[in-house]
């Protein structure tokens, strides 16, 4: 059978039609987000703040906008990346000071007892992180992290831990720094952790991330070279209250946007909203556990409890719907 | 008397000679600088360091330029400002508190007794210090700054402190960020004090100011709006050690090029000059007590002892002649 031959009208439409489309892609900072609400909320602020003229204009050096890391910009689930990196560090901090094999909890991280180690209490941890994280130099430190980074793979998605973060959220702080803003990390997080991966996954420079932050001590090696050792006394616990007071400590200004997931970024969002002009404050909510996982304030892990997400509603926060504002979550979909 | 007619060569001559010395002045980054060995240094490090090819090549993002503040870039003497800030802030806190009225060492302070002020201890000093640097807002303090600054003058030069500024100083930093680098102060003094003027007065902004500093405490207030006060507790004495320790919790990078003029930057210019490729380290000596002051290391104020001295000359650290490198020290002569 002899298929009708298209009109030269049909093929002049069908090309411009198809250019069109990819003018459009090309245009939209956003494509992994859907249309809705959330998305045009972000377009509409950068627009709005960027614009001179418009009320809500910002001048540049004022630009700030803060991200939460762990369920903000990447996957927090089953366990914070820096604390299995904390238990998987045990062995080679046991094998250094091998004293510490029959003591507890070392020798429950030893076992390899999932049940066991679950159940580790608030102490032991500490006890475990202070043990992975300092005692070394910077340097030291910053080698270690990177191999680990190198070969560890998620145990759900078997991907490295750098790949398991969320395309939509690169793409809002992409738009961002495009216009001018300057985009910080303000994260429950260790600061020196993630300073290692920050700048090549995210575009984050170290001196923009805000993390939990350990003191260091300055000295000379045996060599009479400067070092610093990363000591095992908290300065800055970045959660909560600390997301206000880190950011006062380190950036000294305001941000006029923020982006967080949990009940741990409450105050940096009313903190934000407190000044003057323009804001914009936003919650990721984890609700596709087909795509990644649903913890939101139907579930029982109570880091987005129906308290936050009724001050979201009654303070004009606007929450991100993963399964629906998101038309894919990761870069290797 | 006739005067000889000019000839036309002489007169083009005359022209060209005039424009070329306009020439120079205009591409001269550093005019208030006598040319030497301390001008040259600059310049050549700031060129080596941003050509590509040169093996001193440094990456942008690696650009980093860490400043003393106090007697490196503005006066120190008679007095820090920031000590003076504090004792004149004295009236207005017992203003507020009356009960401190006959309490030392506000007493003191109060007497206006040169002699028996400069006697004061340093748990003296301390307990002003708090009360004149902790229990308002972050904005209550940055107003109660501001408002002294725009009327304090200097006892001897008569002038606000943000005119007692280095003039060649500020020609070193628009030089640094004219060729890529971010410019930092690394400050003894409060960080939230030197931010109030940093911007305005160097070109530094909030976020580039790296001091001595105190905790914050987030709250609310009576109308339940969140604020941040300021705490009695210090989280970072940022001199000596503190200097590469404040610069790695802040900055989380190793600064290639460091500017001080006393004891209390030695640890950050031996930890500048401790990481790879091109590495500037220079110290401000103040010599010159005709234009400034002389308190060297010939003198008895001891920020410059003479172990000082012999460390630059054997670490290849440039020391700068206030005397005899600077043709001018303030933008007002």
């Amino acid at each position: 059978m002899k298929r009708p031959a298209l009109s030269t009208t049909t093929l002049v439409l069908a090309a411009w039609l198809t250019l069109a489309a990819q003018a459009l892609a090309q245009t939209d900072p956003l494509p992994s987000w859907s249309e809705g609400a959330a998305k045009k909320t972000i377009i509409d602020f950068v627009q709005a703040t960027t614009t001179q003229g418009n009320p809500k204009f910002v001048a540049p050096e004022a630009r700030i906008a803060v991200f939460d890391q762990d369920g903000t910009t990447w996957v927090e689930q089953p366990i914070y990346t820096q604390v299995l990196y904390c238990l998987e560090r045990v062995p080679a901090v046991v094998k250094a000071k091998p004293e510490l094999k029959d003591v507890e909890p070392f020798k429950t991280v030893l076992s390899g007892n999932h049940e066991a180690i679950a159940k580790l209490t608030m102490p032991d941890l500490e006890k475990i992180l202070a043990a992975t994280l300092s005692g070394m130099t910077v340097e030291e430190f910053s080698s270690q992290v990177k191999g680990w980074l190198a070969t560890a793979k998620h145990p759900r998605f078997k991907r490295p831990f750098t790949e398991l973060v969320y395309q939509p959220m690169l793409e809002v702080m992409k738009l961002f720094r495009a216009n001018g803003y300057r985009t910080y990390f303000v994260t429950g997080g260790g600061q020196d952790f993630v300073r290692m991966y920050s700048e090549e996954v995210y575009g984050i420079p170290p001196e923009q991330v805000v993390g939990s932050a350990g003191a260091t001590k300055f000295g000379y090696d045996k060599a009479g070279r400067p070092m610093l050792t990363k000591e095992p006394k908290l300065l800055l616990m970045d959660d909560k209250a600390g997301k206000p007071e880190g950011i006062h400590l380190v950036i000294g200004r305001r941000p006029v946007a923020a982006f967080g997931n949990s009940i741990g970024d409450k105050q940096m969002l009313e903190y934000t909203q407190a000044g003057d002009g323009a804001r914009l404050m936003m919650l990721v909510h984890h609700d596709d556990g087909t795509r990644e996982y649903a913890y939101g304030p139907k579930s029982k892990i109570g880091t987005f409890p129906d308290a936050l997400m009724a001050q979201a509603k009654k303070q004009a926060w606007t929450v991100i719907s993963m399964k629906n504002d998101w038309k894919r979550i990761f870069a290797f979909e």
